[in-house]
């Protein structure tokens, strides 16, 4: 078995973790065998290191990057890999897309080592399929003003938004999309900003065709 | 100015901290201003991630070598990199060449994707002398029984030694070693078993020619 490998990624607010919670529930319905996961965390390193994040402490954007590599590393080793051999399907809360946007292309670190990181860290398994949720960054923060951790912005004084904050986010969505772009095979894009059903059904259409002719784990029933 | 970078490097109990400390001391008694700082550490992230390591959580090697990276980030583009052009001495108990001992010879890492992880963390700036307190292990392991935290060795039984904890550190020593004979103009080898004043000696000896001719800051008296 070699499982299949979901990602969501998108900006703050988009949808994301509502989206793969209704995924893993609609996959368990039908009879498999679905892993919910969330990066940084999911593993004893990822939620200590996401801890240090979502306080937003002190941090330098080459650091931020090791640490967030650091999860990922962990998270394919202890949890995504074994997994996905076990025939499951794997869904991730964000992945390397995540760093491309937000470091790369949001912090402006170099993208060939954000590539030679991700490589380092995935050991070159990627999602057979990443979802897109696309939202215009003044909507999604908005929908997420209450909200702590944020994958880039690390402000303690999120509870409002600079114009920086728009600039800054308005970059990593140019980054999600021109990842999307560039591989139309392994990415969709769905809109984020639709209701949430809708959104699910869009969610489904793109899973669904990827399940078939899969030897996928099955709960005994 | 540019300061003066120095690293004190070897396997556990080879009295490393020790030396750093009377080093910073006799630089301070000199008027020079010393800066002692520890991998990982010194910072509020490194601090973290050291909570992490030494408590003997769970963690796969690529992404302990991943954590250390992080961790080294930040150490010198928060303190080493503007301490260095502040005209300080700046003394490092562990640096980059723990990470290629431990991680590399040790845990058997590819070393050319330890120096690559290496060079991003530190941004090219290595020590301008790198001091190899080399002990056996068995004599060193036995100095240390009741610490914690081994750069390396993060078991939390490690109250005994077995055969394997000595073929580790055994490989690990070598690792220095290696490292010392590659670059005799950057580190120099002091042996770590003899008693500590006779150490310190041999410290300042490799130390003080640096100090001339260096526009180093020095403390109004």
């Amino acid at each position: 078995m070699s499982g299949l490998f979901i990602a969501f990624e998108g900006g703050e607010g988009a949808g994301k973790s509502t989206q793969a919670g209704l995924l893993d529930e609609a996959l368990r319905q039908r009879g498999y065998y679905p892993v919910l996961v969330r990066e940084p965390g999911s593993t004893p390193l990822g939620e200590h290191l996401r801890e240090y994040l979502v306080a937003g402490q002190p941090i330098t954007p080459p650091a931020e990057l090791l640490l967030f590599e650091a999860a990922r590393a962990e998270l394919m080793a202890r949890r995504i890999a074994p997994d996905l051999a076990d025939g499951a399907v794997v869904i991730v809360d964000r992945f390397a897309g995540s760093t491309v946007a937000y470091q790369g292309h949001g912090r402006g670190l170099d993208l060939e080592r954000i590539k030679w990181l991700n490589d380092f860290a995935t050991r070159g398994r990627y999602p057979d399929l990443t979802l897109l949720l696309d939202i215009d960054p003044a909507i999604g923060l908005n929908r997420v003003q209450s909200r702590q951790l944020s994958f880039g912005l690390l402000d303690a004084d999120a509870d409002r938004f600079e114009d920086a904050d728009i600039a800054f986010h308005s970059a990593v969505r140019r980054g999600f999309q021109e990842q999307a772009a560039a591989d139309p095979a392994g990415w969709q894009v769905i809109q984020g900003n639709h209701a949430i059903p809708d959104v699910a059904t869009a969610v489904w259409r793109s899973v669904s065709p990827l399940l078939a002719g899969r030897n996928l784990r099955r709960e005994s029933v």
